[in-house]
């Protein structure tokens, strides 16, 4: 088994109602190989700059993840600053510096293209397709995506679709990507597009799994406390494929427990701020919240009697 | 068994993105009558004036609804007028026109005092602690309430909330009745204050049933069509407190089953406008659709060898 990641690797600056942190580790793939590194072998190809500090992914390489492919350039680290209010579904962001981002072209070497599963984090979908241009033959692709890229590159992405096993965005973005407000009939839309499968991401709501004409949902884990929610959408998607690439799975019955696992451990980083939760986490916690994701779901048949 | 609603009987004109109706059946407790009279004997107390077409009500009647608590009074029925946007999650009530119901007093008979089971709708605190005082021994109290009572009859709810076996209120109302911005807090703070458990309603993405430390989640149904969202709440309460009263039950099972058949019943509501769909819904669509989240939320537990 092994997964590959291609995304950002970053330095957040957040702001919670519970805190503030600057120039904290942060960026989609960082978050996904720390989650996914739970469950599987996770290769990540990306770029920082010379202002990164490396040994911040230490934790990353002592559970086994590659880091070959994260090219140290010259020029500044991509930078993100945001804040959340209250309602911790969406945050507004502050800044975006792109920096050595800009003029990231992903290249894969020997082992990432051999990678059998493949996390597209979002990233202009032209470069997703390089990705997919370089990998030998990848059991499952799953690929992220933003408003951004489906209004400027929709011709790029319409041609990424059919490529894509299963497609995991939020609900504004599947509704503007069909056209559609119904989240459903919108999933439904995105698989006529190619996707084969459409996991809609809902926050503090949870996710929708839709494969052909099943649905699937998995709530968010109700937390007490929920200090910032920046990663959790990465960290499921390394959740989700972290245990269909340790499964060596990707049949209905893997794909609902890759939701249920992408909730479980998007549940624990956001308990946290930046990657301090994650850092620590290990399989037994996340094994023992799955359980209890069973416990806050089920419910006993009706009666016959209720008739 | 037997089930009593106090609330409001109503001439709604809605407008959503798919379509618009006007003076048509509505109000918490025939919406309520309407889902709980599939699984159980139900008793309306509410008023209505003298321009409201009570031959709208037969269906419920003919599906054993007592209607002897409908008082018919001089003036004007209860009339809501709003308009739902692409996301239906909530309205603009653009008008609301009280008549009658500003001056209802709650008069439960001799058979409605013996309800087993009280559905207090959404009316001021101090109404429904009335109808409280009027009922011999009910085993379980249910309680709806809103954002204007929360802030405008605080001392009133605080009072009632002690008398209350579960309160039903959506995500906004547990935040500013607890004074807390995490849901699980809140309804935690509603249980301190007096409410044995809490079922929080969250529209679409569907309701969380706190009992005790015990959390319980299910989702709303992912519906292709959702034509109006008005009842869906208390067609929930309906389902929900219809199903205990049916099982002549308040346990944790039954807690549970109950808040799926709130989301089940809830769902058929918003598939057409007013109570037209639940006019003709019976009870083996609905153990299908109770069945079908059964498959919704299922999961297997993870192979022992992810560890």
């Amino acid at each position: 088994m092994s997964l590959l990641v291609v995304g950002s690797v970053a330095l957040d600056s957040v702001e919670t109602p519970f805190g503030k942190r600057d120039d904290v580790l942060g960026g989609s793939a960082t978050y996904f190989a720390a989650a996914a590194s739970l469950l599987t072998k996770v290769s990540v190809v990306g770029v920082v700059g010379e202002d990164f500090p490396l040994a911040d992914l230490d934790f990353l390489r002592q559970r086994g993840v590659e880091l070959d492919g994260l090219s140290s350039v010259r020029g500044k680290t991509f930078r993100w600053r945001g804040r959340y209010g209250f309602d911790l579904n969406a945050p507004e962001t502050l800044d975006t510096q792109l920096n050595v981002f800009e003029h990231f072209s992903p290249r894969l070497g020997p082992s990432a293209r051999k990678a059998e599963r493949i996390f597209l984090g979002n990233i202009d979908p032209e470069l997703q397709m390089r990705v997919l241009d370089q990998a030998e033959r990848p059991r499952l692709v799953c690929a992220d995506t933003m408003n951004y890229w489906i209004s400027s590159r929709r011709a790029q992405l319409l041609e990424l679709l059919p490529r894509v096993d299963v497609l995991m965005v939020n609900d504004g973005e599947v509704r503007q990507l069909a056209g559609e407000s119904n989240v459903v009939k919108a999933a439904h839309a995105a698989q006529r597009l190619g996707a084969k499968a459409v996991v809609v991401k809902r926050g503090e709501y949870g996710a929708l799994l839709v494969t052909g004409e099943h649905s699937f949902f998995a709530p968010a884990f109700p937390l007490a406390d929920v200090r910032d929610p920046t990663g959790a959408g990465d960290t499921f998607a390394g959740g989700f494929l972290g245990l269909l690439d340790r499964l060596d799975a990707g049949d209905a019955v893997a794909l609902r427990q890759a939701t249920v696992m992408g909730c479980t451990i998007a549940s624990f980083t956001v308990e946290q701020f930046s990657l301090d939760r994650l850092r620590e986490l290990d399989l037994t916690q996340v094994r023992q919240r799955f359980a209890a994701f069973r416990q806050l779901v089920h419910f006993d048949e009706l009666p016959d009697h209720v008739a």
